[in-house]
């Protein structure tokens, strides 16, 4: 187990670092959409190596090649399979490492686990894991959009102890969308983004790294996503996140902040706009009772400090010898920048899947 | 879909707040457990209601009647049904509510996926309907304990304003499952609890609601539990938390406090203890790639404050109508020391799911 | 696992032969159906013992209760557990077979499974635990019936060697349905019927029983049900039938005659009728490449003689002793004429799994 | 949904018959089982195209890569995805046919169901997707013969009116292994084989096509394997055969031949032999109450005739225009002889299945 996301929409990824390729599998895409490689691609284009001076200088072009369900640019309804060479492997790089558990990686934890393990790369602990997420990710995003008018966009808020100001007003989410593309940090603070990007090379200079906050929004949810209780929208969007690589935390609306706040602080009240209900304010973060109630849905995660840092550490073998390691390769000292479009395309698997079970919740809308 | 936990250790919960029962069938428990009713009502009776001064005063008893799986006073293997009947059902204190949306509440979300509510006691909404969960993580706790010597306790680590102070030691698992039993907030801080315990009385005299953090530990977790990548031990456990009402957030090990850290602070060194792998820091929380390392599991969740509060509300009608509410009713201004045997129930369903995925993860464990 | 059916409308069910109770419980059934406890009992009625001279002696009443999923006479979308408590039963009856292996039972399998065996009745193997199934299916049938006007009937085709003329044609569907009410064994010819009701009564008085063949046709199944490739609605439906007690073969339209055809005469010609595409023969019934054609379903379901027979048997103890068993108790001599609804209600569940899953085939069906 | 089978052991399957490739994903398979290419090529060489004279001439190699989920030869109980590039397609020799149903195909219902559909060679409905069966049931049986010595073979029993006698005797399984790769029918039987070829060259001439049964036994099977209720062994047999394009029914042990026997007769005595308990005779089929009883494993299946034949048939296009059709292209006029390893295949990945979930099943076997 433990490969697939999704009760509707389901997504099955595959690969290891280093191994001959990477990708997934989706079921029950439904058929009629028009889909191409370009489409997969622009999105990956976004999270892979190299993209900018402050990720790893690892060149991987990672294009992705369609090997079923799409036929003459339309989805069959019958499995996507979607594939990305691993290139530009050096597997010497990792030789070192063969018997060594790098602290705060998965290394011990795959060989407790498995008795054998990819030690390239990390293997299946490797981020590069997240390229069938991304990869299902566009096809999800292009159905919410085209179908619901669903809009995604998620973006650093914070860099160590670099945040967004708390009086920060996010701007409409398509203007929002271009912004985070123009600075290699992905900040919707112009200023703030060149402050972290000098403190993410200084930082690297230093041999260390760093973790941060990003944030996600979702516009245009309608009411009624989510499937109360144990497949709520809240939890479905936190098992996501949350399986991404280095995360440790993550807060649906007003969070960890709420628990200092008294209830007649807290609760939304509805009111009507323009012949809808809304809410004057929005703790909720767009979902009451694991539902989508149509406002913004708002999403921040916990990402710890990279795990690979350029120093000497103290550690252990898989025959428990104490040994100095320092690790060589080329890592990003943060990657929150290329975590961006990961992060959306968990929430947008997620979403498109509620999308799917929401049709299905009432007799009259079959 | 939605209410069903668990890939391997399969629960299905039912029921509604005011209707006929409420309960679980549990699928794949293993044959030849110990179990009785008492197993399971004693866990229940730590989150029924009424029990302490500080919950709703409603009484009910809620006891639990096992309907199959059970032979001879072992589990058969086959699925486990229990049940619990609804009592005490005021049904007119919620005739006022029928066509309101209360705010913060599940009503109007519920009535935009289904188009038809029970509106007594939020129906499925409801915390009630939890008790299936912990009547489920009963047995689940059951075999952690029994087959591996695996404890869990959550307690009340911050109400409001006042938490536990940042160099508070807990003490070992065993001693502070007591400790939490014996003061009526469960917070193993005495003193604090006192405080918090006026603090909840106060509130309530005041008409208002307060939300806090719930931590949990799980100890003598084996190493090797957890499915990458979208199983992740850590994804597993968020999701299964933030399925409980009034979560807003969750953090595994060091959350979002490891942001603002430097990768060579937050790295955990292995060393080796006593012939054991170990962690000199456990920023980790216990999970590494996804995967359980042997440290304590530690979890923090984030629960707004009771949307239920007795003061006057503006809200609307299913009409669309802007009305004034003032919620009658016998509510808890603050659910955290009820809600700490339901945070103990997911974590215990979610790692006794683990432990049988890790068994079937080696073939040489077959 | 093994308790649960349905990828959409998921089934879980429950309970031994002598415990508390039987039942399911219904996930993911739409909101918004009127659903009331006599639309389930009268399918109940159906099933249980002691309705007529030729089944079990046995009085139980069956009668089933809502608990949960049903609000002021219409489903709520969340889950509906339906509940039968076990009566009349004789635990005595069964004490001196606690230790030996009932030829063609699964006493013994259930023992190798779980090393843990509730030996009254069969528990789990018990042909009681289709209540749940025949509970669920009377939902399925009402939304196949209400939204798709599809309807369902199976009868006695066979029993030993009396089975329907080759030539015998069956009338339209709701005159069937009728007439196999109107004869104990609910075979559709009544003159076939007598002679096998005499069968039936002569093998009795034997301390002997028989098998036969149930057919069963859906007819306004629209075309596009059935999810390729493993999915297929044939092979959904022969996964069901299967899981019915004492079957031992399912065929599907033509089934084991379309071996000594060849593709010339097997293959069902396609022409236009009123503005339809339809079949001049239906040899593939009413399923092609996994896909419903909108021609009529049919399903043949061989049954085996029952395995309780009243005569004398060798056979073996737990102890691995050999043994004479001569069983007393109160068993059917065949059981197809009880078996009839459980064959429509496998079928109704299969049905409404596949109808779910065609809305979300096609993106412009959303 | 549809393109996954298995509960533990789960195999996703994709690819169009002519699009750029098809495979598998394996989920969930235990790690340390050397595993390489040519352990699942050798399989899927029985089953491709033109590997003797009585198939399709269709030259397809079909060569498998492995691209995750293996290294340095050893699995790594992550996903092991599979895949085999399409060559050889010849789009032009199916442009004819675009908008024509074939009778007895999967045309018309493809259409209906998701209006977009593959035209070329049957798209999804094509036997080759078959291939990720039989790569997956490659693992399946080699964990199956290592772990736990368990053998499988199916052979071909029937072609049209030639069967096997009555009374033929099976040798045992390693020697009716070898037999059957020795006759281009895979029939156990050489003469009858021979008659068998020359039956399929005749048919062939004549444009038409032949169905027949094929038998499969796996031996060695431990008693306890199959969860009951609705996950049977034989129901999940009776699933994954029906799964296979062109089968139209499905026997367990004495089958529809069950029917005319009376339970004194049918029966399976139980006695213990050499301190193991064995029945006398099998006409459980290796099967009772769901779960394997240490006997051999015995099923039937019925293959209707190819629906693909070189005569005129009449049928209709997507524009309901009735036209004469005939089919040119390089068809088998006999599936039979490549089914018996997709047979093979598909009881393999059940009953290793099946195996997982007997480890759960009970306490003490954790």
């Amino acid at each position: 187990m433990g490969s697939q996301l999704g009760r509707y929409f389901r997504v099955t990824t595959f690969g290891e670092s280093h191994g001959p390729g990477l990708g997934c599998v989706v079921e029950n895409c439904p058929a009629g959409l028009l889909l191409c490689e370009e489409d997969i691609q622009k999105e990956l284009d976004r999270r892979r190596p190299g993209q900018s001076r402050i990720t790893t200088p690892r060149q991987e072009r990672d294009r992705v090649e369609i090997l079923s369900g799409v036929f003459e640019g339309k989805t069959l309804g019958t499995p996507i399979a979607l594939l990305v060479r691993n290139e530009n492997a050096r597997a010497k790089d990792y030789e070192d490492f063969r018997h060594i558990y790098r602290p705060s990686h998965a290394d011990y934890t795959y060989d407790m686990r498995y008795g054998h393990r990819a030690h390239l790369g990390g293997g299946r602990a490797s981020a590069r894991t997240t390229i069938g997420v991304v990869a299902a990710g566009a096809i999800a995003k292009k159905i919410l959009r085209e179908k619901f008018g669903v809009e995604i966009c998620a973006y650093v808020a914070q860099i160590k102890d670099l945040a967004l100001a708390k009086d920060f007003k996010l701007p409409d989410i398509r203007t929002l969308q271009q912004i985070i593309e123009q600075n290699e940090v992905r900040c919707p603070d112009n200023e703030l983004a060149q402050a972290m990007y000098r403190l993410i090379q200084d930082t690297r200079q230093d041999g260390d790294s760093l973790g941060g906050v990003i944030e996600a929004v979702a516009e245009n949810v309608p009411p009624g996503w989510g499937d109360p209780v144990f497949d709520r929208l809240d939890a479905m969007i936190a098992r996501a996140i949350l399986a991404i690589p280095a995360t440790k935390g993550v807060e649906i609306g007003s969070g960890f902040r709420s628990t200092t706040m008294t209830g007649s602080e807290h609760n939304d009240l509805f009111y009507v706009e323009n012949g809808k209900i809304r809410t004057r304010t929005n703790h909720s973060g767009g979902i009451q009772g694991g539902i989508s109630n149509g406002e913004r849905i708002f999403v921040r995660v916990a990402f710890k400090p990279t795990a690979t840092i350029a120093r000497m550490q103290t550690t252990v073998t898989d025959q428990k010898e104490e040994v100095v390691l320092k690790v060589k390769g080329r890592h990003d000292p943060c990657v929150l920048p290329r975590a961006v479009p990961i992060v959306e395309a968990m929430l947008a698997l997620v979403l498109v899947d509620a999308a799917m079970g929401a049709k299905l919740a009432r007799l009259d809308s079959w």
